[in-house]
């Protein structure tokens, strides 16, 4: 991000026609006109701000520290409130609800967009490359995100009325986060699935990146120019793409033009004890703990410099368009997050915004600012365990809360995962004492990534291994296996692989997958119900037949295992 | 409503490409499996609720007789809360913030889906004629609304690579909110302005909707298969179009086959005494009041009765889809509002918002659904000023906050247009003794139409009558007129007609019309901010040149009367 750096290329003919029809509002015109004293503005068709009904918007929050206390039993709630109106004429200091619940600027409310924007130069990509470095708007999480980023960059191609050679794809990793997937394909695009290993998306080898644009088949269409990715806690997989990685595929996209949309939503949830325990379960070398910034400007804080760097950091051209929410960090409800790019993207994104969401809600924008910047009449900043008068997070609260999170989450991956680690292998003659080592037989039953980062286990699971393949093929076996994980004395919901393959080949694959959540359940269950899962997929590897394990009338996963936009765990998965 | 009546068409023939790709989720096959006892669910990607930093929402909220008083002092705050776990397990009257932060359902929080829905269907629009009746889903405000009625209905149409006979249009008043016609621009459809009087579009006539539709010029593309109209409390015009019109209107509709959106963020704001005062100044015949339902059902409030309904109230065939939004009853900063159609396009609706925004933000949903319907947890609903304890405003309550907004508005139109009707002429010799009507000359400046609802007052300049016609264009006196204006001592600041022209005959006549707002300013200030606006019209008048009212660093008046996209008051204007 200094001066001399290179300026971000002008990567306009990335638009979509739409896109680029946009115009710019002309609101700027009038600016000086609102600056004359006394002005009787007949102009703006704005509500008179006391027929709002709310004259205080109040809560009681966490201390940053809750989730990891700083010091014993200080980790009391917090009071907050957003006045009616504020004393403060700084309007990036300025959170109250005369200002906020306003029409308001489709870049976010100002407090709030300054103390993000701020987070995101200084402290989570300290090191963009190019000149002047990124810009942000505000969005309603990322699913917004991304549905305003496929506005931006891709055409809608239809097969009645478009030559085939006018389709536009996208690329993303094999498995994906489907609802994604889904806000692509009814634009008629091409779906890409690039392969991926215990990382994530491959750079090389065979269905790699290389290997799909270099040998594009313009039978299908435009080769893509546009990428979808997790690379931080891959869902389903969990992966995480180190930096070398990264470079790799900046290249490659750099080489065939074409722009990254980075989607993030677990950044801060990267587990380092997942490298160690499954190395020391496995035998392997543990990798050492590494400072991604060493090179570069620190983040300020240890905890960020450690973690992966997104692909921003290596951004020269400004290709590369990052999604960040607050699902995660504060709730999915939220409906709040931010895009970072280069600004003469966030521009064509704030003409897409202003005529559509507007901006996000102003309810949760003034109570999330306040809760991160603190009351802003006057007094100074300090840093949040200093002051007793709701000073807000600030910036250190907040990366200490983000912290907290992934200990949190970490904790739960660690239970799931030693208890799939030592279950494994069905040990005929003994599956009722595990302990017994002394077995005729010992076939693995499944295998695992251990997550590196993120809210879900990938397991494979080896059905050509089943007792029963000889009767009934691997994907009925699937099938059955799914409905026999929700029956007693089992219990369990797990995710198919087929709702996240993204395309044909690995719709072939996915039979042999599923994915396994910890978020949603407390901390003390998860060992427990792994217990529970371990022991039903050992009950299945027992049983002598399927009877009971179809029924036509609920959920029939061949079908599923055929569509691949199934997308049947709700609008946040 | 009636069981007997027929059903809504199927209109899919209207929906665009994306729209008829879009898959239903698959979350239903789910629903089975959610309801057994003790499942252990690791299938969703949901984030642990102990993880949401807030333990509460609260706030101080008005009571709904703040701005119209039952009783005299009675108009104190309340205390409203969100609880982090409500007691209630009905999800429908459940508020709290481990559901409301949650991830959720396209349609809505559920609380708040029901509170609308039920108002919608009962009271706003108790006589829908098709059986079954609407259905509804949230919305993140009227634009967002509007943006997924476009994607719902309308094909981008580009010419480097369509034919022109794909081209699509939409049908909105001549002039309209131009942010609505800047949704629809940029996808190259065609934009088609249809004449209006002072309710609203015309049906009949030269450049009305049948002269429009009959006559179509296929060399344009597509006879237009959508309208977009704002029904009451036009923007800019004010007008309310009667139900009678509105008759007209929809047989057209169905004769060429036409969806209407009607978009109605003021239809809560109809002035009945405006029909009387104009009347009044201009020795015309007042209109009788009338009950729009008394040959249906009732909405069971004497205010909602008296006021024009939708067109969904004569929406026999399911073609009518109807924007509301809290952008004007609770604060345009809420984004908050819902969409009310025939089933099968809320059903299309719902896939469309899963992709996009998901759902309005939790915080918005359950402060607003606390305010509307009380504390949940086991109490019985009452009427909103015969409990004390957090009852909620509840149905009653709402409306009547409804009825004071609309009294707050009045007020201001009252003000603004009685100045306005006393100072149309220009009494040559005594501009500064307005009381002397010793006069020799006695041109009219403008003529206006008294708003029957809205925030707008529509002016009509009559430059063709000014001194200095024969020295200067009308246009040039126009855009002189504007800067005149912003200048000591008027220091007026209003809407160029520009703004709104829609079509190219529109921005023909734009240079003549001016919009002037009375809601962002208090209630006193309207008055002598008007005296001083009428004044400056009047020395406008007594100009013997334009010295000084050429500006070309700032605002280029020509520049924008060329350009009908021209935005320039902001995202909610």
């Amino acid at each position: 991000m200094t001066a001399t750096a290179p300026h971000p290329m002008d990567l306009s003919h990335h638009y979509s026609y739409t896109t680029k029809n946009r115009l710019a509002s002309f609101v700027k015109s009038y600016y000086k006109y609102y600056q004359i004293p006394g002005l009787a503005n007949f102009a703006g068709g704005l509500p008179h701000q006391t027929y709002f009904p709310y004259d205080t918007l109040e809560a009681n929050i966490a201390r940053p520290d809750r989730l990891k206390p700083i010091s014993a039993g200080d980790s009391r709630s917090e009071r907050l409130i957003v006045p009616k109106q504020s004393q403060t004429t700084d309007v990036q200091r300025r959170i109250d609800l005369t200002t906020a619940l306003q029409y308001g600027t489709a870049e976010g409310y100002p407090a709030l967009l300054s103390f993000l924007r701020q987070f995101t130069r200084d402290h989570l990509h300290p090191n963009v490359p190019y000149a002047g470095g990124p810009e942000i708007i505000l969005s309603c999480g990322n699913t917004d995100g991304f549905s305003k980023s496929i506005e931006l960059l891709t055409n809608i191609w239809n097969p009645d009325r478009d030559w085939i050679r006018q389709r536009e794809g996208v690329l993303c990793e094999q498995f994906a986060y489907m609802n994604a997937i889904q806000t692509v394909k009814p634009r008629g695009l091409n779906v890409v699935g690039v392969a991926m290993d215990e990382q994530g998306m491959c750079a090389f080898g065979e269905g790699g990146l290389e290997d799909v644009l270099e040998n594009w088949d313009f039978r299908r269409g435009r080769r893509p120019h546009v990428m979808y990715t997790v690379t931080m806690g891959q869902n389903p997989t969990g992966g995480v793409l180190q930096i070398e990685r990264k470079k790799e595929i900046y290249a490659l996209c750099q080489k065939y033009d074409v722009i990254i949309v980075e989607d993030e939503p677990y950044w801060n949830l990267q587990f380092p004890s997942a490298y160690e325990m499954e190395a020391q379960a496995r035998g392997l070398s543990v990798p050492s703990p590494r400072n991604y910034n060493a090179e570069g400007k620190s983040s300020g804080y240890p905890f960020l410099d450690a973690l992966a760097p997104s692909y921003l950091s290596i951004d020269t051209e400004g290709r590369v368009i990052r999604l960040d929410t607050f699902s995660k960090s504060i709730a999915p409800g939220s409906r709040l997050g931010w895009i970072t790019a280069q600004p003469a993207i966030i521009e064509r994104l704030t003409r897409i915004t202003e005529c559509s969401t507007q901006q996000p809600s102003g309810f949760v924008q003034s109570i999330v600012a306040e809760m991160l910047m603190g009351k802003q009449d006057g007094e100074t900043k300090a840093r949040f365990y200093k002051l007793q008068d709701s000073p807000g997070w600030q910036m250190d609260g907040w990366v200490h809360w983000l912290e907290g999170l992934r200990e949190g989450y970490e904790k739960r991956m660690q239970s799931m995962c030693t208890i799939l680690e030592d279950n494994k292998f069905f040990l005929s003659g003994s599956a009722d004492h595990a302990q017994d080592w002394e077995v005729v037989d010992r076939a693995q039953m499944f295998e695992f990534i251990w997550p590196k980062a993120g809210m879900f286990t990938w397991i494979e699971v080896y059905f050509e291994a089943h007792p029963l393949v000889s009767q009934y093929s691997p994907q009925k076996l699937s099938s059955a296996f799914w409905i026999h994980l929700t029956q007693k004395p089992a219990l369990c919901l797990i995710g198919p692989g087929s709702m996240f393959a993204a395309s044909p080949e690995s719709i072939e694959l996915a039979y042999r997958y599923f994915r396994l959540s910890f978020a949603p359940m407390n901390a003390d269950d998860v060992a427990h119900f792994t217990q529970r899962l371990v022991e039903g997929i050992r009950s299945f590897w027992q049983r002598k037949n399927l009877d009971g394990l179809e029924d036509a009338d609920t959920l029939d996963m061949r079908m599923l295992q055929l569509s691949p936009e199934a997308n049947f765990l709700g609008t946040g998965c």
